[in-house]
């Protein structure tokens, strides 16, 4: 794919994406979407990439969704015009796909949030792993006070992140805040200067990838993410015995226990492509 | 309805419940459960009701559960004798009922705990969206004390608010402690001095409804709160892509983009009983 | 049963716990696993016993899997040869299976980490209700750095005890890092001086059944983990009108408030053997 919107740039195993409409404040077009969850799906299925980091082009992160028709600026994507009445069976909205193609990739995924970031600037953001962001930078969850609803499956990432007071005071008023109370709430690991976001987030991905196994990364996140869905421990303790004596026996683990005993470094070379995508414990339900 | 152990007012499109027992440090009982349920229903379907805050006259909040008889004080509510047996199908917890009520109701609750509150002065405030404190003042749930098991709800909010470790220790001790000690634990949003804390909690909901759209705020307060019991984000995505498309095809948000473009405040009209109860995407289980 | 890596001691109706191989720095074994299920089985069902408190022997917690051959140290345990081969049905954890029993105490669990925990060593003390550290000591879920995939349940309790974010970066990683690291993120509920850690924690654990119902505490703690997973509030709504119906009519809650009335200690003398486990409210999925 001849990316427009984005531009990716692959270097140590970390592949890092770059929002790139500088001129725009990097505003989210229905383009950017389509680069986006093709760049999230190549970096899920390749081995070369370890983890990925998305930072913005210029001063800003993400100014929010593109508003200026000429830029082919739409806040929603669908497929043809069948669904777009109640009730509704096609609307997609754009930044939820994005979102759920960072939620299906593999890989650590770090946020780089160099500037400003609102709208579907923020909420895209949630999927991601962990959020290092700029020191006294403007973010917000807008939409209300453009009398729209939460989207990019913020309603579902939110709460989870930094609780319901917080997530309500926010989402509710619509208010512009400063990364420093994103920082103080958990929404941000933490806050750097302007010029090094982006340098501290890949240091933060090099840690991530430095010494662990790539195939055991990649089923380690699936296991954070979605686990915790299950009403009960013992089902986790279900897909973790699998994945514990899958690992040890014929994966990256096989070598791991014996390179500690052994005082050297462990040989990881499993390929990810040789993993099951979660051996299918957490099957995705239907679209409707 | 008449209302004897609450009294109501609305400024400001704010509606201001007060506890109104203040001889009996606004003890709950079973009126004033219904007078509260009532009143939450007729905030959620009154379009000149933004938000709700909810204070105690006097120098408490509330002191838990009515236990003198005279005042018709009985810990629970039932409708007839049937169901006092096992499977005891009919008996509800009253705190239950006006946690329910605050959970239905579709504008922002932001509690503004003037005073000690205990029990359901305490557990009654967890499905509220905010809540603000006053200072150096006790708080606590109490049940265990009384060889009681915690109520109103509280087992489902309460870990949800600040996590399963403090939940733990509050609620197995069942030891009183000091507000300060809940800002810091994320139970309370903030302190305020006793005499200002019913103002903040008001200018709170100000800054909530000032620039947001009624509707918004509605489909948001609920998408925050059911969204994220779905499994998997894909849910969400299906019910956020619903909701902002028709938001900004037929309701606010049909000014709301334009009005920030061409830089002036949007209006924002459409009438709440226009809006589905989240388009039924959160059926409500039965009580059984 | 006849505890050979752990040791026992009942004093002032408090169980502590000792991980007893402080030559292997307390590393786990099958045979640990079993005493370590078997003690919490115990635990659950003895009325003398109203709290536990988890710590090691020596100067560490639990250095994880014991991972020499000659102490018999196996990372899985099983019960025959039937199950090894996909669809691995009867593969277990040794880990989550003292990670499930804990659960399954009816008692308040307080971990008492004495110094180094990691691998199953951090994992099992997940489900602990609250954990006490030793300052300044080493600590990490390191699972991917030996190639594995993180177990002992603590995909489905970490992200419920400290967020995603910082779950992410831990378990991804597989970094080691202190104690005061977690107690910042809320891992941890405080960090002692090592020598004192463990008399604190069994402080805490006076504090919890001071004054506290047992029977109200055994049905708490089960409230408390297992109604946040219902998917609406009111169906905690249900279990807990019947839980405090109950509690009040028939069992210690019918002196709780009489006592409390009559400014006198309570008696609360219900053996928590009358008292269902929790109604079957939650019935436990099959393995499979």
């Amino acid at each position: 794919m001849d990316y427009q919107h984005i531009r990716t740039e692959l270097a140590d195993q970390i592949l890092t994406i770059t929002l790139n409409r500088p001129d725009r404040l990097n505003a989210f077009t229905l383009r950017m979407k389509d680069e986006l969850v093709h760049a999230f799906g190549e970096a899920d299925c390749n081995d070369d990439v370890r983890a990925v980091v998305v930072t913005g082009a210029g001063r800003a992160f993400c100014a929010g969704m593109e508003m200026q028709p000429e830029d082919g600026g739409q806040v929603f994507g669908y497929d043809d015009a069948e669904g777009m009445e109640p009730p509704l069976s096609k609307i997609r909205d754009s930044g939820g796909e994005v979102s759920l193609a960072i939620f299906r990739c593999r890989k650590p995924v770090i946020g780089a949030i160099n500037g400003p970031a609102v709208g579907v600037g923020m909420t895209m953001t949630l999927p991601m792993d962990i959020r290092l962001v700029a020191a006294n930078t403007k973010v917000g969850f807008v939409f209300t006070q453009r009398g729209l609803t939460p989207e990019a499956c913020s309603s579902w990432f939110l709460p989870r992140v930094v609780g319901m007071q917080k997530a309500m005071e926010w989402v509710l008023s619509g208010d512009i805040f400063l990364s420093e109370e994103g920082v103080e709430a958990g929404l941000f690991h933490s806050a750097h200067d302007k010029e090094s976001v982006l340098e501290a987030a890949q240091a933060m991905a090099r840690k991530l990838i430095a010494k662990s196994s790539p195939v055991a990364v990649a089923l380690a996140k699936q296991m954070l993410w979605r686990n915790p869905t299950f009403d009960h421990p013992k089902q986790a303790h279900v897909v973790e015995s699998k994945m514990i004596y899958w690992s040890n026996m014929f994966w990256d683990g096989r070598d791991g226990f014996t390179a500690f005993l052994e005082k050297r470094d462990p040989v990881f070379d499993t390929p990810l492509h040789d993993v099951p995508k979660g051996f299918s414990f957490w099957p995705e339900p239907p679209l409707k």
